[in-house]
């Protein structure tokens, strides 16, 4: 095989669910790009991973040091809404119902994979609220045990400051869902947290 | 959201069956990796986009003029297999049991997507049969509509050819597939070219 073809498809399979047989469909792909639109999107992942930074106050992703939503003047300082991971900031932010900030923690407690809460931002998040101004603190974190597990970390650490309510997300059956295929724990929560229809 | 990430989204997006939700995934895959392993990724593909070839000879992709397995003097210059495109070469590279050389010709004759067999390396095809040596032709190309354009095409252009023998590759059911799950296509081609067990 030829040697330029054998390394763009090593180094397509490196990427997570992309086996040889989707490599290779890929490398075939490029070939029926224009030239220029292959080199634009392999510059701008390269320069992706050497540029991106970390928002100094949030952890969000961003092209300066601080991001733009911690940036913004508009937005609530007041409510702080905690996440694991950018994608999750994302998926609310498509929503446009929230003003407030975040704090992206990049990740859960987590003793199987090693991973301590001082791998995570969360010195960052007290350090932040005992600037003061908080109000409330979302907490919009995953059921996982891991999840769990760090949520109770980081309500312990927040009784230092008794004046910020801590919230959690609210868990139920999803719109569109069908309760034939809803897990029963999520049931179990939707049942429990019942509210009167008005 | 970051500009470096939005761009890096938006690129990966362009690829096939990539969606939003997994060019996000693969972007932060890209910052879990080692700078310089990325890097190392995206100088490949561009490589591969910039200086890939195709053979002269048997349309194969290729590093040099002349790909490897033409170039390869042990192999059997009597038999040419004639395959749509570089992947199947590929696949039958894999088992190990070839030893003729190929030819590639780049798509199969398709009047709907206005791909006409002056678009396929055909000519190419015929020219290297008419330079003389060849003894057979195996044409291993899929059975769609198109394929079979392309295949009556190709046998039509190798009458020429009267003492070149032209053969296609089998068709049955393939080893490990259920009966019950065969279109009968298939079936019907595998009863009627039934062999005596020996």
């Amino acid at each position: 095989m030829s040697r330029l073809l054998q390394d763009a498809v090593n180094e397509l399979s490196k990427l997570p669910g992309i086996g040889r047989r989707t490599a290779l469909r890929l490398a075939m792909h490029l070939l029926k790009m224009e030239r220029e639109s292959v080199l634009q999107m392999t510059e701008s992942l390269a320069r992706f991973r050497t540029d991106i930074r970390h928002c100094a106050q949030c952890n969000n992703l961003s092209d300066e040091d601080i991001c733009p939503i911690c940036a913004d003047a508009a937005r609530d300082r007041s409510t702080i809404c905690v996440v694991e991971q950018v994608g999750d900031l994302l998926s609310i932010e498509n929503t446009h119902q929230y003003r407030g900030l975040y704090h992206v923690l990049g990740g859960v407690i987590s003793p199987m994979q090693g991973i301590a809460p001082s791998d995570l931002k969360i010195d960052l998040l007290i350090e932040n609220i005992a600037r003061g101004g908080v109000r409330e603190v979302i907490l919009a974190i995953s059921t996982s045990v891991e999840g769990e597990t760090t949520l109770f970390y980081i309500m312990n650490r927040l009784r230092a400051f008794p004046d910020v309510k801590v919230t959690s997300i609210a868990r139920g059956i999803g719109f569109g869902d069908e309760l034939e295929y809803v897990d029963e724990l999520t049931i179990t929560h939707a049942l429990a947290n019942r509210r009167e229809v008005e």
